[in-house]
């Protein structure tokens, strides 16, 4: 019990500092007259005192977290900051409600990107950028979470990328090095997000665009002020350059942190993640470029190349931008990249799914097996950019694996259920599951989440949490060991 | 090269002794005066001939099989026989292509029982026979391969299974054991399928139904002589009997036979996969009669339970009988139904798919990943079955269930490619691969894999040949170190 109150008390003083994020809206609100401001100063108010509340009732409590209380902070954390920042959207928006308000700030927060309004480019730029805002502090969150806190706690393989991040980053030692490596890693997000917002301005966006959008981008969520998403624009300025920031936010912080600090790109060599992602992603643009081009889906190779690699770049690295209905392509295309969401992104980037990592450990361990039935005495340990695999980290890796596909499993079933049709239903989760935004069907680019009753809607935010906190995290709190003294 | 030759030299003699499968339609043939008896006479003489002659051209070659030998052997039986069983339905359907004809045999002899033929009713006697013959010799061959062979091959935790089976089959000694215990697993499998054939005779079907529905049921082929399937006899003693029959056809044989040797059904509680398998199935069926009953798809809820019952054992034990057109239910029910196709067969059955112990296997990996994040330096290895399960059979086991859902994957964005929808394409994979039969869509219950284009009836073959050999048999043929000298 004085545990449980520990982890109250932790939650209180991270409500505090939350509610600091208010302050880019309220500014937004200053410059634009959009009527938002006292709706923003109160839930800045609300979060403030529900957190100071939380602090001071349970004082005499602070202290030491165990490894089991650990999970227990994560997951609160994960759910309370959604539940606060939903108050200027209940605020704001007429008839939204707290169902509709919840899901569309844990898409914000997970870097999910999935929306449930519609009319966004008529939103007041202050809920805007408040919706953008989410979305990057919810990257930053993921990587310090990925990068220094879940190694720790050694969720689902998590010790392999510990081990493989070199330089200041590699030590175990809990309290110092997660400040310093999160002020590394702080540092190099915020470096290439002003850039990213720059680039965007010169390519033609105005202000307030640029910097959702590249709070969107980093945080690869995805979401856009806009109901066509980066449609909108019909720039291939803007979308080149979308591209390659979206590539940069689908790759390890910490190889971005290790290049910028040894002022190299040969690092980016060196990460066996980053080059199967890049490698697969040129090689899958080209692809459903020429697969689009052949079915007549665009009349020349060049239009579909355009088409192609931004949707694609888009899905597979979980951001989830749309320039195209990409729902009314033959089916392979957005099958394929879906596919892609599901396996491309990288540890220790903003992306979501199963990560590269772990699928390079999982097809090195088919290739294992293959080996063990030629030469059944073969001895053979897995390596990964050089370095030995352990077995006990390989299980890690293959146990995450199983469990995602029986989360998909069980949340598909649940809207299968619920009387949504089956693409709709499958997609829906997957896009949920890996953070990545637009699924097919009813849940299309072109569609909205809006359409899904309350029951669907629950059931996708269940998803984008679990996918976010590396299902681990969510799934050992229903396991009936967590809970045994 | 030497060695190929040896491989072709055991090929021959099987082809000669495979010959003698056709006696059963030679009778039918006799017996109802069908006009097929030169075709099949003509089929004998020719499956003979070719045998004879690869047999007598490599005679020199005789010898000894290496396991990389013994994986081609495998691998060219399964392939060369449905080539030469062929030869009847080519003589005898008029229009018949080699790719449709190769589709159906080999859809007998894996068990699948996906046909591409229309009008059934109408076929001759002794060409019905021929295909749901195919279905029982297809099934025996599965039992002895799993129990007998795979094992010593080391195929995806097959030695695991080898582990569990007590008494004459633990053996490890190659060639004696493996004619005893496939004698012994004979005796099983031919005197239920007598006990099945008596009892539909008994609930009113006419000797050649009541032989051909056996033949497919102990199989789990799930070939009917009725294009409506089951459905045609519209009785639910019919049903009941192979509902029995099924769920025995879907246990480890090798537990019949120590039930039979021990008079004691005690033997099967003490089988941890029929206990699953049965609990689960039972479990299911309630619940999917509940929710049709709810969804208002029957008026009753006896109703609904006997054709849920029917069609979900059915499906679920991969057989593949039909008895309603389970396509026009609300999703949910049959997608539930072809999930289960996935998982619930026995090792040691006729069914297909992953196999409910790696299912357990897989299930318990997932109970020890938890209690490992919660307690770091637990020692807890696996027990199954009051069994320790070694840490190199998890692997072997999730290697398989890799390369299973690579493989889905894989065929069925070579469907996607070839223009057929997502769930048709999606279901004819899983169907095909699990060897289940009608998938849903355009190749539902009601409709047919005749509508499929040449390509796609040739993935679906090769899916069929995947999933029958266990995966890893066809797929190390494909890996460079097979090859390397
Ligand atoms: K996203
Ligand atoms: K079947």
């Amino acid at each position: 019990m004085g545990r449980a109150l520990t982890v109250i008390n932790a939650l209180g003083l991270m409500l505090v500092v939350f509610s600091i994020s208010y302050v880019l809206p309220v500014l937004t609100s200053l410059i634009y007259h959009d009527d938002t401001l006292t709706d923003f100063l109160l839930a800045m108010l609300w979060t403030a005192g529900t957190g100071v509340l939380l602090w001071i009732s349970t004082r005499r409590y602070r202290g030491e977290l165990s490894i089991r209380h650990g999970y227990l902070l994560v997951v609160a954390m994960w759910t309370a900051m959604p539940a606060v920042a939903t108050f200027p959207l209940l605020l704001v928006i007429d008839g939204l409600s707290f169902t509709d308000a919840y899901f569309e700030t844990m898409s914000g927060i997970t870097t999910t990107g999935a929306t449930v309004l519609t009319g966004l480019d008529h939103l007041p730029p202050a809920i805007n950028l408040w919706r953008h805002e989410l979305n990057w502090l919810g990257g930053m969150g993921i990587i310090v979470l990925a990068v220094a806190v879940l190694p720790l706690l050694g969720i689902g393989g998590r010790q392999l990328f510990k081990a493989e991040t070199p330089g200041p980053m590699k030590d175990s030692a809990l309290t110092p090095r997660i400040t310093e490596t999160a002020r590394n890693l702080w540092l190099v997000y915020a470096g290439i997000t002003l850039a990213c917002i720059l680039s965007l301005k010169l390519a033609g966006m105005n202000w307030l665009d640029a910097v959702c959008h590249a709070f969107a981008a980093m945080g690869l969520g995805g979401f856009s002020t806009h109901d066509a998403s980066v449609g909108y624009f019909d720039s291939p300025a803007i979308e080149f350059v979308l591209i390659v920031f979206m590539l940069l936010a689908a790759m390890n912080f910490a190889t971005h942190f290790l290049a910028w600090r040894g002022r190299s790109l040969r690092i980016y060599l060196h990460d066996a993640e980053a080059v199967a992602t890049v490698s697969l992603i040129l090689g899958s643009c080209l692809g459903i470029a020429l697969f689009l081009w052949w079915q007549g889906v665009y009349p020349g190779f060049w239009t579909a190349l355009r088409h192609a690699s931004f949707n694609l770049v888009s899905m597979a690295t979980d951001c989830g931008f749309a320039s195209a209905d990409f729902n009314q392509w033959p089916i392979f295309a957005p099958m394929w990249m879906l596919f892609l969401s599901c396996i491309t992104a990288s540890s220790g980037s903003t992306g979501g799914g199963i990560k590269m990592i772990r699928t390079l450990v999982l097809v090195k361990q088919a290739g294992r097996e293959f080996l063990l039935l030629l030469h059944p005495a073969a001895i053979n340990p897995m390596k990964i950019g050089g370095q030995v695999v352990a077995n006990n980290i390989v299980f890690a890796v293959l146990g995450f694996i199983f469990l995602y596909f029986v989360s998909v499993a069980t949340l598909t079933f649940a809207l299968l259920i619920s009387g949504l049709d089956f693409i709709s239903s499958f997609s829906a989760v997957l896009a949920c599951i890996n953070n990545a935004g637009p699924g097919l069907g009813v849940v299309g680019p072109a569609g909205n989440f809006g359409v899904l009753s309350d029951f669907q809607t629950w059931i996708c935010t269940a998803a984008m949490l679990i996918g976010r906190l590396e299902i681990f995290t969510i799934l050992i709190l229903f396991t009936p060991a967590f809970w045994k003294r």
